[in-house]
């Protein structure tokens, strides 16, 4: 049987089996070591495929990091090490300097350290890196309760659309398409959440493959049902502003469109911080699967293997 | 500038200036986490550069697990946990399964368990690995003192002669070529030696690049001269029999045969333990570079992008 008719997570359902492992499937490995609670988490950008050689180098850096640090937000956690596992095919080392570069500012910004890494020669580029954060209390998709509202932490679709202006590759672009493309090529973790998560919620994510994917996911781990409300999810005034220059229809981007990196998560309705940019977009309900206004929502989001 | 014309060794120095890191350059990094030491490692094996797709895949999995164990005994540590990255093409599922069944068999070996990862789709299989250990002592490359002995734990050369038997495709393998094979595809790592390590060593690093290379890294990151003697090099009778039937020469395999994952370290020549199959092979001396036998020792081991 091929992966492709698995699917990405089916075929990682399979690879838990062989590992009889119950504690894969979440954004990050909770560990304990002494009196603390580790985090271990790894994500990869492969060239051509997460990048292109086109994009500034330095960007490529700091979505690197910051898309390790958004699942160890998720998770509730703040990072303290990174190793970086480079691919690598014999290309000018100025860009390579530049990637680092980036990094060295990601990880300057969100106050963490490259301390290590590996260097392979291959035909193209790819960027793993390996994360350790810690947390006070790990917080995973699987807790998500019945009452709980469910919330993100900011607009989504925006990635998604800034990638296809990316790839139009017009002469000239307006401001509101420099700013979609900016939120595709340097995405922020959402670190201003992590003491919240930690503290109030009971299931939580990041928002990589898309709403409607990633809340698939959070309602099967935790086996229940999430109601979603469209006019609930935030949309940005630049997706709006896309979405009418090119015809496009907004929610699609926000439910299919990945790498936003926003966060996903649950808790009591009361727990609303004033603080911080959270939207309640749904409740958690008995049952399974994700509704929005009332309709079964079909996982529409990003797998690797289902491509079409 | 490409890579090519630094080389990896190169290469890695400019990307430390850009990170300012004073860590980067040994198999592991050591961090403090409450009164912990922990050490943090990556290596990852590539399709049709360190396997191919032929080789038995539990012994991919057992191979992948142990180079990384292998950098963590090199440091005095032991390994607790481990991420999986992988980069995969739409193959069949159960040569996967058979990987992973590989790493599980020596994660129950070496005491660790794969706790997460990640999959991405790609055009060839990478297999990252990711892993997070422990230490009483951390042991680096920088610290051979003037007087030490220079200690291999084992039979150097084996590896490159198993690879060479693998790619000859014979109908039929002698015994000892069978073994030799055995060592290329299924290395152990040497944690019989991480307590001697922690205890005694002043520098240490395992040998993944060949003796040459990896004896001229040590005594470069320790600032000092390694002398070493060839008659004192372990030679494995399988090598010798190797030799004899094709007209090799047994010293050239040991310096420049990499992937033998045995250990090379530097203490007071007096802290021999009988218990282990530790081999005095050269002293440290003051100065710099590697000398066999009185003569200058190039670096003929591997360098990912000095390979002619």
């Amino acid at each position: 049987m091929k992966v492709s008719e698995l699917g990405e997570f089916g075929f990682i359902e399979r690879i838990k089996k062989i590992l009889e492992s119950k504690v894969i499937g979440d954004d990050t490995a909770p560990i304990r070591v002494g009196d603390r609670t580790l985090l271990l988490t790894c994500d990869v950008l492969l060239q051509d495929k997460h990048f292109k050689l086109t994009y500034p180098p330095t960007a490529v850096g700091w979505k690197v990091i910051s898309v390790n640090v958004s699942d160890l937000t998720a998770s509730g956690g703040t990072p303290l090490y990174a190793l970086v596992s480079l691919v690598l095919p014999d290309m000018e080392v100025e860009f390579m300097e530049e990637v680092y570069l980036g990094m060295k500012k990601a990880c300057e910004f969100y106050r963490c350290e490259v301390v290590g890494g590996n260097v392979s020669k291959g035909e193209r580029l790819c960027i793993d890196v390996f994360m350790l954060g810690e947390t006070g209390r790990f917080v995973g998709r699987r807790g998500a309760k019945r009452g709980d509202g469910v919330f993100v932490s900011g607009t989504l679709g925006d990635s998604r659309a800034g990638l296809e202006l990316l790839l139009m590759e017009k002469k000239n672009y307006e401001d509101f398409e420099l700013r979609l493309i900016e939120k595709h090529l340097r995405p922020t973790a959402r670190v201003d959440f992590s003491k919240h998560i930690s503290k109030y919620a009971n299931a939580s994510m990041d928002i990589s493959d898309g709403l409607s994917s990633d809340a698939q996911k959070l309602a099967k781990a935790s086996g229940v049902k999430l109601s979603l409300f469209s006019e609930r999810i935030p949309l940005s005034q630049e997706l709006l502003t896309f979405c009418k220059k090119y015809r496009k229809d907004p929610l699609y981007y926000a439910l299919s469109g990945g790498e936003d990196y926003e966060l996903l998560f649950t808790h009591t309705p009361e727990k609303l911080n004033p603080f911080l940019s959270m939207v309640q977009i749904g409740v958690v309900e008995e049952g399974e699967g994700v509704y929005l206004d009332g309709s079964y929502l079909e996982p529409t989001g990003f797998d690797h293997f289902k491509v079409l």
